[in-house]
């Protein structure tokens, strides 16, 4: 009477990566004043008209049973809004609802792999993707993107792990680098995918939060269309972390078979969430930038207090080109991620992530989460920018 | 560049047994008057108390991300109604809150079943309980509990199939037979699967719906906390089925590592609908006899046409100790399951779930939900218990 290998293996036997964020927390709960620059989510709540709306829905009666693929009307505008931002076409047929961006990175998995099978993502990456693959009973296999390509996925690397894989799982803008992919670095994925049979996996969930170029959906390249799983969601495009309401765009045949997953997993998403959803997605471009102006705003303060480095530049950055995030080069102060980051909080109560949660790749890196308002974030970031300096002058 | 098998396996290639539910649905929306009999849904929405204390804490700021294992004011407050009802010593420790019943269903076998375990389940038995062992990539195993026995699992059967297998899934008080399992058939249910080291995964999710006799959890049989995972749910002791909010009681271990699952597949339950799930729980006994109410009247009023059948009897049940169904043997007249359901709905337009949807042991039954108002209900069973008098009479 044991557990199943596939559960008790999701960690690897390793940590889940979230280490000093519990510990920030646990510090905090004892009463210390931590500033916390850790978690990818907003410091502001969801919108009370969106709430307002959700409410009515519900006592108006949406607490049944809700059509399990997702109600009609929110599959029309997820499609349109895809075809709109695309020009792919996109139909109802070719989305699903799901409890989240999480749930369809497990759905998307689930569809493509089987036992055993190698599933490619990129690292650095969010936290949960090897711990989702293997929850599935795949293999993950991290193909390193390194800061001297600016985190830019390699296609060469990627084909070098590519062969007898069964998908690969990027992320652009991405998640904690804030990097976007060009479009010669997704042309280059598009073609090894294509030339080794994958499945693409593309999660796309900070499609909004675009400060620098352009988004490209890898979904809308040549012959991309019919072998690309994109995971979607509400949660910081809209700021309803919590709602747990994303979706998957994928061809019509996938879309069935994930149908099938839904009902006998979460049997559905609350329906007065989907109509929450749906008005949210009616509030238009101008709500949606009004959502992502924090992160811009303290992107620029952020770029400014780098750039007022005195000449050691103590601290270096690929500039984020999108989403909520920062990732920090602190090489230059002998620390890896992980011991600036205890360091850190323990000498002055700033909780960020070591790079290595993230991945290998992110090593002697840390991600600064842009996620608590403008003064305290300019002042815990020059605190940052101080410490790594005292450590490269104690270091002469 | 295929699907998983996993995922294509789900149906087995056959019907997800819901095709005369869509029919009827079909028939419905180009028009028709058709009488629904079909789905466990209360007639009822969520009580408005419920939704606007929900409101309140969505306005209140529970819309961010809510800790993955459940708030611990909830995961407290399950421990203690479930260690109040069944005297085994139970912390927040041993709660996951879940999205809703079937994603616990899901989890529990996705903990204990590795990819090609055996996993037994007693037919009939709710729709999805096959297809969520194989999209678990488990083989699911059909124990037959037969309407000679009332629809009792015979511990004997499942001896027989129990031999290397990993998991029992039981369900009591049961859908579809509204049978409530007694002592007698869980002790020797209990034996079997300490005598064969299964884990036992125990859906309880009707436990408030108890017509005769009493529930009894298999948790709190000796020797069996420590291999039992139950499965609990506010959807239908509450009304709340469109919340997908439900549980999971098992060992702390075991708990350990479903949180981990549950960082990989749902990444929580939304904080309002727990903190909602939570006041609901407040509301007491009182309240969830009040929800339960409307099925006890029409047991009584089903009871009562029965019995006054004329001398042919055309229809016989197993009265229903528990839960929201009837469970009606038709085979006197000489139709199986299905053809009997698909004529009553041409014929008279009332959609009943043939007992073959659930499981070949229920052949030549109906599943006869009683989720309609009751005097609707009262004439909608009489033309049943007419249509079934009329083919006996015909076949004389």
């Amino acid at each position: 009477m044991q557990l199943s290998h596939r559960i008790t293996g999701i960690n690897a036997g390793g940590s889940d990566g979230w280490g000093l964020f519990y510990r920030a927390r646990q510090l905090k709960a004892q009463g210390h004043d931590i500033t916390e620059l850790t978690i990818g989510e907003h410091d502001i709540r969801t919108d009370p008209l969106i709430l307002n709306h959700m409410h009515q829905s519900a006592l108006d009666g949406a607490t049944g049973y809700a059509l399990i693929p997702g109600i009609p009307a929110l599959r029309d505008a997820v499609a349109k809004r895809v075809q709109d931002q695309t020009g792919v076409p996109t139909s109802a047929a070719n989305v699903l609802i799901t409890a989240g961006g999480q749930a369809a990175l497990y759905a998307t998995h689930h569809a493509v792999c089987n036992p055993g099978d190698r599933a490619l993502y990129i690292d650095p990456g969010y936290a949960t993707y090897p711990g989702t693959i293997r929850a599935n009973g795949a293999v993950p296999v991290p193909v390193p993107a390194r800061p001297e390509d600016g985190f830019q996925p390699d296609a060469s690397a990627i084909a070098a792990l590519a062969k007898g894989a069964k998908s690969l799982l990027i992320n652009s803008p991405n998640n904690p680098t804030g990097v976007i992919y060009s479009r010669d670095t997704l042309q280059g994925i598009a073609r090894v995918v294509q030339d080794n049979d994958l499945w693409l996996i593309s999660d796309e969930v900070y499609d909004t939060q675009i400060w620098e170029g352009e988004h490209l959906s890898p979904r809308a390249l040549p012959g991309m269309a019919d072998r690309t799983l994109v995971i979607g969601s509400m949660s910081k495009s809209h700021a309803m972390t919590g709602s747990r309401l994303g979706w998957i765009i994928a061809p019509e045949q996938a879309i069935t078979h994930l149908i099938n997953l839904a009902t006998n997993t979460n049997y559905g998403v609350p329906g007065y969430i989907q109509d929450a959803a749906l008005f949210a997605l009616t509030l238009g471009a101008d709500f949606e930038a009004q959502i992502a102006a924090p992160f811009r705003r303290r992107r620029a303060i952020a770029l400014d207090l780098l750039a007022g480095q005195n000449a050691v530049r103590a601290v270096r950055a690929v500039p984020p080109q999108g989403a909520m995030y920062m990732m920090l080069d602190i090489r230059a102060t002998g620390l890896d991620g992980n011991s600036f980051a205890e360091r850190l909080l323990d000498e002055h109560q700033i909780a960020v992530m070591p790079g290595e949660s993230f991945g290998p790749a992110a090593a002697g890196h840390i991600r600064v989460a842009m996620t608590i308002p403008d003064d305290p974030f300019r002042a815990a970031l020059q605190t940052v920018l101080d410490f790594a300096n005292s450590l490269v002058v104690t270091v002469e």
